[in-house]
């Protein structure tokens, strides 16, 4: 028996360049579009009567963007799933995942540059629109946010088995990969002004938290974007503990001041948890 | 108000070489454990006193190998999540992915060295072990595993809309990086059989189908594996379509016979089902 | 006959936080040492007496980064350069690879952190220090700066043979990762101070050229630099063709006005040059 | 001054599917080309009428490909090479790097599938053709060639300094993956045979030999390859050093038998050297 079928396009990769005036906009999205419905037959079949190809899917993401300048990842990726809905009588369900990939401008002289560009990263931001005929939902996000705090972390009083043998520390340096995706109340939000508004008390609130863990900053960090900003409804954050192990100096002779580390990816924490209204 | 919280260890990387004759065994895994239950005033007042830190789960990974031989990720997941959910209460569910990365033997002369190994790949094993104290599910699978069949794959009949230009084709190269895994009736399973069963299912249906489309042969591996295999209950699979371009030769001169392609990974089709028995 | 013999340590990490402060100074550096010297019997014989163990040469680096704060990977390169060659008799030269990875200050209110901080890039920063006892060259350089500019950027008027397709053009979107490392007259320079204006110039005369191919852009960029940093004897710049394919609209009835691009990584354009003074 | 010039297409993808018996067969290929020559006005004055565009370099692949089946990486990087040699007054200098990306056929039932394959690796085989209009060198090698012994590895009488706290052992693993790449004495060799002898004694020595370091390994293997593959007249290798880390059970009340390991990628040795006959 079949079940949980869906098929789409992912990475679709696109490059917008506006030219209205001297000063070019730029838009640099990866975007994934996923279908769910009525295609049972094609999967059983081999019926692809009802399947539009995921190679028409692309073409669309290129005719829709050349019918006006995307603004913002959230207003495309609802345009995107509109129009499929609205033109696939089988489809029942459609997602759109978008990455928009920042820019920033070349400084040429004491001015910014109009037409020439510099990737600006690792960090991403990212939309998901999700929805059939009667409700969509629109959640943005960030991603690959990697951040780190030098002081005003601790973990301690943690409990111990006998194969327990990390230290307690009042005083470790706490680095992440922050990926966060909160969903807004209803469609109808000023995106760009509300993404900044979430992106600066996630940064403000890591900054200033008295850590007592990875659990108790990321809890402070969810619950400051509910209490600040009125358009979420709930926030999802998932933070990798990315280790810095302290040197022992003293086998070299040397006194251990905290402040030589090892950074590593392998292996590392994984902390999540969703915070809502 | 807090939901889905959870917290672990991932990218737990352990080698373990068996030596008890000459012919050494080797096992090679990458782990990660996922904890949810109560512990909600670890975020909320950065309480730690239940929390078991996740460099104990790293830990206990090596202590409970060095036990005994890791005979498979299937058996050693399930010792893991056994010995979690044994001693912590305050444990309600217990996740661990395992991933083992193959290794063959190195040949000298005309037979294998006992102790000379070469990593085989790109593909992986998978198992994911996931339960609370009243019942536990075993996952196997397999990742990573590229195939491509240039015979009996076609593409044709599909829907049309304006923005649709892609040829229909009754001979295309069909080439996909199969990720699946597979849920099994109850854990008392001979793992490694039943792996390998499950496995040549997927090859041989893949190489023997008459393709009308991903989803069509994506449907008849996962049919033959329900088919076939009595011990697995349902099958999830999702096959990325790697596009291989037909290079248009005629603008050489030369004709166009169906032989050369530009194989692309960047956008790809991605075509995912479950089949349950 | 053995020749060539190289050995050393790559891919050592080092993040120092310095404390000195309310405003913590964070260096987070990826190190590679190599050895070349007198060490043939060690490959022939076995013989490792005179073989300094790389992971020395990783405690090495911490040892010597605990010495005092590191300002910038040029002084510690020749920090770490020295060191081994007074050290060790057998080694004839000796090379060390930095890479700087950036980080910034998080805001709070309208204030910089002093503690907590944010990834940047993709960019990096990176110094090479080579050398024996009697010279040694200081290479300062920047790697994946990955730029575009959407004007001023045309290629015509090339050889065309029968296997060429390529239509000309006098408007296209010209992206590139820059890798670009230069050589200082000599090691008594204003490392940061230098690199800065280096760094300017590059993205300045990217910005303001009229290209008529990345070869002619990749001269200008380098010449440049010869022009306006006078401590810079030579530079090397690698320019891969990041291609941005535009997208024929009019396949879906639509007009082309050069505003929809694919970008893609494969295959791309590789140029490269080196201008001395 | 305009010095050491370089221009090409890197990355160009083909697949090639000779379909002359129901046995099809496939050859997968990653390759790049890079022309020096007499190029200078296009980086200095954006000339490009000398210029044969990157673009027609790729496609030039595809036609070359398309007049006969590619039968292995060298010789069809020797009718690159010799394309544009012919082809273009200005080139003084080219080379050709090619990556085999290596297929097996799937089993069905008892049989191959004639028209089905399987991805292997992670190993690839590699050739560089280089050459001017009087001398071509023909270099084949491996890469991502990952190999461990767990017997015959030791590591000790190494130097100290105050900085060492490496561990002697007469028992460790030994892991890395191998880049090698040999030139042939001329280019009028059986190519699949010779790689096949030179591969297989690059693993039966790495497999049988009493390791005292990396280096020493290291030089066996490149020996052996010279002694036994008359062929061959240079071979250079590249080991890094993946650490696999004993972990200390002892601090889990367990005893350590040398079972139990972390495998590391971050930092590792790097080991090089070339031998020549």
């Amino acid at each position: 028996m079949l079940e949980a079928t869906a098929y789409g396009k992912s990475r679709v990769r696109l490059v917008q360049v506006t030219r209205r005036t001297d000063r070019h906009e730029l838009c640099d999205l990866t975007i994934a579009i996923r279908f769910q419905g009525d295609y049972d037959e094609s999967y059983t079949a081999g019926d692809n009567r009802a399947v539009l190809p995921t190679d028409t899917m692309k073409n669309t993401v290129y005719a829709l963007a050349a019918g006006g300048r995307v603004r913002n990842p959230e207003t495309f990726g609802l345009l995107l799933a509109r129009h499929f809905l609205d033109r696939n009588p089988r489809l029942q369900r459609v997602r759109i995942d978008l990455v928009e990939h920042a820019w920033g401008r070349i400084a040429s002289g004491d001015r910014e540059h109009g037409q020439a560009f510099v990737r600006q990263g690792p960090e991403t931001r990212t939309a998901t629109i999700e929805g059939d005929r009667g409700q969509t939902t629109v959640d943005a996000g960030v991603a690959d946010l990697v951040i780190l705090k030098s002081s005003h972390s601790a973990f301690a009083g943690f409990l111990r088995d006998e194969y327990t043998t990390l230290p307690e520390t009042d005083d470790r340096l706490f680095a992440t990969s922050l990926t966060a995706t909160w969903r807004y109340r209803d469609p109808d939000v000023s995106f760009d002004t509300a993404w900044r508004a979430v992106h600066r008390t996630l940064l403000e609130t890591f900054a200033e938290h008295r850590s007592a863990s990875v659990q108790h900053t990321l809890h402070a960090m969810g619950q400051a974007v509910i209490d600040h900003v009125d358009e979420v409804s709930a926030i999802h954050l998932v933070m990798p503990n990315k280790h810095h192990l302290p040197v022992d100096l003293t086998r070299f002779g040397l006194e251990n001041r905290n402040e030589i580390f090892v950074p590593t990816d392998e292996p590392h924490g994984l902390i999540e948890a969703t915070i809502v209204r």
